[in-house]
C-alpha cells in the first residue's frame, strides 16, 4: 500500500514529507493505522545526527497511537479494530529479560530494531522508486501507516483519545514508570527532580500519584515553575539563584538529603549533583536522561559505600504491553493528567514546526494527529 | 585501671606496648574484658597515616571479642559477665537511621566516634602520665580493656571461642553481609567477587550460604585460589592471563554478565570493572572496598540506564545488635566457617608482627588472643 509519512532523509535535514510504499504485515507482525503521534527529544537527538547509532534514511516517531488495520499470519493477541501503542521496548513474554523480574528490556527484536528492520531483517518501508527505508526504534510513527512485530504493540481500551494517549508511548511512562516500577517510592518519600520539562513533570505527577511529601523541582528556567506545580511540585529551585554549593542547599531542603532522586537532564554532572543530594543511608538516585556519546558519570565511592544507590531506568522500567494499558486507564480515571502537557497539535506537513518548538524551548509536547 | 595496650603513638610508627589508664564506665557505658582481637587492613590503614581521618595517639582495633566486666548507670540489656563484640556501626534502634528499613548506618554515637572520644566528649584512655589517648572506631580492641557504649556492643552465646568470633566483628560480617543484607543474593545466582582476601573470602563463603550456582573469584595472585575454592569459588580468574579486556571476558564466563558482582579491592578501575561485568537489565555492584582519600569511580551513564545499578556497603548491611549474635550461631552451627581464616594467633607483645604479615600477604587473619 501507499501512505504518507515524514522522511529523515539524512542526519541535520527537516524531515520529507512524501509518499511511501509500505508492505503489508507478514507472520508475527501486525499492520497498524497511526491516529497520532507525539515529537520526543530522541528523534530530535537522532535526526540532528548526535545520535551514534542513528541510521537514514529512515522513518522516526516512537510515541503513537492507532487502529490496526491487518495481522499477519500467527498473530493471536490482536484483531483487527483493536486500538494500540507502539511499544519500542517490547514485552514478548517468553525472554530471559521477559522472565526476569527486575527488568523490562526485553530482548526478542532488540538486534533487529537497533538496524532499522523488522525479524526478518528486512524493511517494510520503501520509497516509491523502490529504494528502502529503515524503520526507527521499532515504531516509525512519523508515517500514517506502519507495521511492527505484535510483540511490539500494547492492546488499549477504545474509548480513549488518540492525540492524548500517544503521550504514554514514550514520554508520560518513561516519567512516571521511573518513579512506580523503577524507584517504587514510597507513600510520604521526599523526591527531587532534576530538569523539568516534558519527562520531569511526567516524574512529578507519578511522585504524586505515589504519595511523595516533599516534590522538589530544579531547572535553570523559572519559566518551568508554574507548570510543574500544577503536577504537584511543593518547592522550586533555581541553581543559578543558588549561593554556594548545589548539593548541601538540597540536602538540607530535604531534611537530610532526598529518599529519591531523578535525572531528567541527560547532563552528566547533573547526575552526580542527584547522586549525592539523596540522602545518606538510603537514598537511590534514578538516571533517566540520556547523556552524549562518550559522556561519563563519577562520584566518590564513599557516597555508594554510605549508604546511597545508583540506578537508571529505560521507558520507565514498564512492561510495555502489561503496564502501558494500566497507564492508560490511570489517565482515564483522572489518576494522572495528560491534557496540559500536549501544548501543541499539528497536522503532519507541519511536522518541521514541531521541532522547532522544541529547539526554542516552547512546547512542552508537540502532537501530529493524522 | 590500669590495663596494657598497644598504642599507636603517631601515623607510619609500629604500635608500643604499655601500660595505660582507664577510666571506668560512665552512664551508657560497657567495661569490657577483650579476649581476642583480629587485625584489620582498615587499622593499618589508619596507622599508616594514609587515612585523612586518622587520630593520634590512639588505640587501634575493631575487630574484637570479651566479657562484660561492669556497667554503668542505666545500662539495660547487659550484665557483667555477658560475652559481647564490640561494634563500629552501632544499633541504638532509635535513631533514623535505626528505624530505616534500607540501612545500618546508626547515627547515634557516630559524631563522637568519629572524634575518638565517648559520646560524652571525653576519652576514657590515658596515658600513665595522664595524657589522653583516643579511642578508634568506638572500640579499641588492642587493649586488654576497653569502655564502649551500651549501644556498641553485640551480646553473644557464651560457648563461641573469642579467638575465633572476634573476627564476626568485622571482616566476617562485612562479607557475608554483604552478600546477604545488602545484595540480598538470590539462590541460583551468578556472582563475581574481585580481590580474595579476607573480605572476598567471606563473600564468597556469603554466596555459597546464599545458593549461588556460579561463584567466580578474580585475583592477580594465583595463590589465593585453593583457599577461595574451599569456601565455595567456582571460577578462578586471574586478569593478568586473560587475553583483551577483562570485561566482556567475564560477561561471556557467566553468560551474559553476572547477576552480582562484589568489589573487595579498594581500586576505583576494579570498582568499574566490577559494574560493568554485571548483567545487563537486573545486575548489582556493590563496593565494599574503601578507595584511597580523593578516588573517584566512573562509567558511562548508559551502564545504568540499561538496568544494571551500582551501591556500597559498610559492615555488610548488617545491624550489629540484631544480626551480629545470628551470625555467631551460624559459625556455632557450621554453616559458615572462620576457622581456616584464622591463619596466625599471637600475643599483644608480638602485635606488630601481624601487620608485618599482612603487608607480606602471608596472613588472612591475624589474630591477638590476650
Amino acid at each position: 500500500m501507499r501512505t504518507k509519512a515524514a522522511v529523515a532523509i539524512a542526519a541535520g535535514k527537516p524531515l520529507e514529507i512524501m509518499e511511501v510504499n509500505l508492505d503489508g504485515p507478514r507472520a508475527g507482525e501486525v499492520l497498524v493505522e497511526i491516529k497520532a503521534t507525539g515529537i520526543c527529544h530522541t528523534d530530535e537527538f537522532t535526526l540532528s545526527g548526535a545520535d551514534p547509532e542513528g541510521l537514514f534514511p529512515a522513518i522516526l516517531g516512537h510515541e503513537g497511537a492507532g487502529v490496526v488495520l491487518e495481522v499477519g499470519p500467527g498473530v493471536t493477541s490482536l484483531v483487527p479494530g483493536d486500538h494500540v501503542i507502539p511499544l519500542y521496548t517490547a514485552e514478548c513474554r517468553e525472554c530471559d529479560y521477559c522472565l526476569h523480574p527486575k527488568t523490562n528490556l526485553c530482548q526478542k527484536v532488540r538486534a533487529t530494531q537497533g538496524q532499522g528492520v523488522m525479524p526478518d531483517g528486512t524493511s517494510r518501508f520503501s520509497t516509491l522508486d523502490g529504494d528502502p527505508i529503515l524503520h526507527y526504534m521499532g515504531c516509525s510513527t512519523f508515517s500514517n501507516h506502519t507495521v511492527l512485530p505484535e510483540v511490539s504493540l500494547a492492546k488499549v481500551r477504545r474509548d480513549a483519545p488518540f492525540d492524548k494517549i500517544c503521550y504514554i508511548g514514550c514520554g508520560v511512562t518513561t516519567g512516571i514508570g521511573a518513579v512506580i516500577y523503577t524507584a517504587k517510592v514510597e507513600q510520604g518519600s521526599r523526591a527531587i527532580v532534576f530538569g523539568l520539562g516534558g519527562i520531569g513533570l511526567n516524574v512529578i505527577q507519578g511522585l504524586r500519584l505515589a504519595g511523595a511529601d516533599q516534590i522538589v523541582g530544579v531547572d535553570l528556567n523559572d519559566s518551568k515553575k508554574s507548570m510543574a506545580e500544577r503536577f504537584g511540585m511543593t518547592d522550586f529551585v533555581n541553581p543559578a539563584e543558588v549561593e554556594g554549593d548545589l548539593v548541601p542547599y538540597l540536602v538540607n531542603l530535604t531534611k537530610g538529603g532526598a529518599d529519591y532522586t531523578f535525572d531528567a537532564t541527560g547532563n552528566v554532572n547533573v547526575m552526580r549533583t542527584a547522586l549525592e543530594a539523596s540522602h545518606k543511608g538510603w537514598g537511590e538516585s534514578i538516571i533517566i536522561g540520556v547523556a552524549p556519546a562518550g559522556a561519563e558519570i563519577s562520584t566518590r565511592p564513599f557516597q555508594l559505600v554510605t549508604g546511597r544507590s545508583w540506578r537508571g531506568t529505560a521507558f520507565g522500567g514498564a512492561r510495555g504491553r502489561t503496564d502501558v494499558p494500566k497507564i492508560v486507564d490511570w489517565y482515564m480515571d483522572g489518576k494522572i493528567e495528560i491534557d496540559p502537557m500536549i501544548t501543541h497539535q499539528l497536522s503532519l506537513e507541519d511536522i518541521n514546526e514541531g521541532f522547532e518548538l522544541m529547539h526554542a524551548g516552547k512546547s512542552i509536547r508537540s502532537v501530529v494527529v493524522y
